[in-house]
């Protein structure tokens, strides 16, 4: 049957969700999308199959996206069928992608926590989770330094010590390049911690928070926090600046600092390779990380 | 008796919050604040009166503030008191004020929604509503150009239409100056709607949120929000530029545009005179606002 890929581009508030990976009982991104599509492309008497969704970055409870990205597969009976819809109701502002964005947003961002920001028809080789060059993620920390505004303590780490800015700045920076990442992964069996960081650095923003740029090929399992943890034991002053580093070579998990709040995490952007590289991208990635087990490909966001 | 005025400089996410003042069964910032001094300063016992804040804009249900100030007097005694206290338990930062911000925040915020951002001793003459040169207030418009942050929904309106920038900032920027905005006011019986308006313009931050810059001396009630729904009306093409000069000649509120919502609105700063003259200041303001009506100094915030 021929399929139709579609690209969405979402953007939540964490807070209101159980992370992104569909949980029985439990509201999550992935349950929220997965039931508005359900319900746009009028499955359940056709189809017995929920829309299946495959993410570039599998967010824990209470990280924060302004750029997550998905794919999904529609049937190219479905595809044609929403668009005469469109057509009938006189949807007129162009292509399908944009109705479906609207609708999106209407069943699944009730709330206004969700947003579907962009749906369009993807680019032939696209794989939302396997295409990516990078993640970059964002940690907000108001130190003592930086007035709190309490209309951002929703994805602000409020932390009442002074942190060296200078100092987690180039102890962050120390980390970058491919390495074994094991010290600040949450061990998987049958996954790697190879991952090569391409940014770990921080500023001030113009009202003195602190944001924190994280960017990796991927990631593995709570690594941004574990490594903002880090960095934020070398600010306070608890870690001198080159202990990240012995930390990372140790490979041994017991040396890292605490990870810190999801609160704080955003996933900003997801970075894709020009469109003849999609697919050539996605097959590297999926050799190089490793097994796949019974119950679907490890997780590698 | 001797007193000491307290300038208290807060913040607070406004949705949790029935507005600034006080009402008996709701929760107000004013409440808030009221109980944690009363807790701190130990009235109830010697003292029969809760304390009693004097604030410079009593900003409504929903209304955010960054840098809202306050005052309050203590007896001596009392701010005696308070340092002893102090000085026993070991605190070492410095003034009392430094511990008194803590214990406000700790007590009024512990929702995180209310922050004391700094307590000191007021200077000589201060009034928190009187002195005032200016209040500036910021509203946050998302329109269709820009990116709908769901972490920021909070404090921003999601507006489904473009917005013309240029228009909105040319037709705002022409009601500054010194004018009668009964037109933009809710009326009160016996209170002045003469105001000089100091600026008011539009840009676009770095995400592309329409951000509107309101300052005047005072406001007068629902002035920022009516103004903001006027200046939308024209981004929106539906009122021309020369609208809202005309809504404001007529003197005739009829003639406006719908109030917007007060998420969007947040009290930024407010700007007080050097300390040599904030008693002329006061002195010179409670002259102008007119009439004292019998519950009180009518509104002038």
């Amino acid at each position: 049957m021929e399929t139709v890929r579609l690209r969405l581009d979402v953007a939540y508030d964490g807070a209101g969700f159980s992370g992104w990976s569909r949980q029985p009982g439990l509201r999550t991104v992935e349950g929220e999308l997965v039931h508005a599509l359900a319900t746009i492309l009028r499955r359940g008497d056709q189809h017995s199959a929920a829309p299946r969704l495959t993410v570039a970055g599998r967010t824990d409870a209470g990280v924060h996206a302004l750029g997550q990205v998905a794919h999904v597969d529609v049937s190219a009976e479905e595809w044609e069928a929403m668009a005469r819809r469109d057509r009938r109701r006189g949807v007129v502002d162009g292509a399908p992608g944009a109705s479906l964005r609207r609708r999106i947003t209407g069943i699944a961002g009730r709330a206004g926590d969700l947003v579907a920001r962009d749906v369009t028809v993807a680019s032939p080789g696209f794989d939302a989770r396997f295409s990516p060059l990078w993640r970059r993620y964002e940690y907000r920390v108001a130190d003592r330094h930086a007035p709190r505004d309490p209309r951002r303590r929703g994805h602000t780490l409020w932390f009442d010590e002074r942190l060296d800015l200078d100092a987690m700045d180039a102890a962050s920076r120390s980390l970058t390049g491919l390495h074994d990442f094991a010290a600040f992964c949450k061990p998987r069996p049958g996954a790697t911690t190879i991952r090569r960081l391409l940014d770990f650095s921080w500023s001030r923003d113009a009202e003195g928070v602190l944001v924190g740029q994280v960017r990796a090929d991927a990631f593995c399992h709570s690594m941004v926090r574990a490594l903002v943890g880090a960095a934020i034991a070398v600010g306070a002053g608890r870690f001198d600046e080159d202990a990240l580093h012995r930390v990372l070579e140790s490979t041994q998990r017991s040396g890292a600092a605490p990870v810190v709040g999801a609160h704080g995490l955003t996933l900003v952007e997801v970075g894709y390779p020009p469109e003849h590289e999609l697919a050539t991208r996605a097959e590297l990635t999926r050799a190089r990380r490793g097994p796949v087990r019974s119950g679907g490909p490890v997780r590698s966001d």
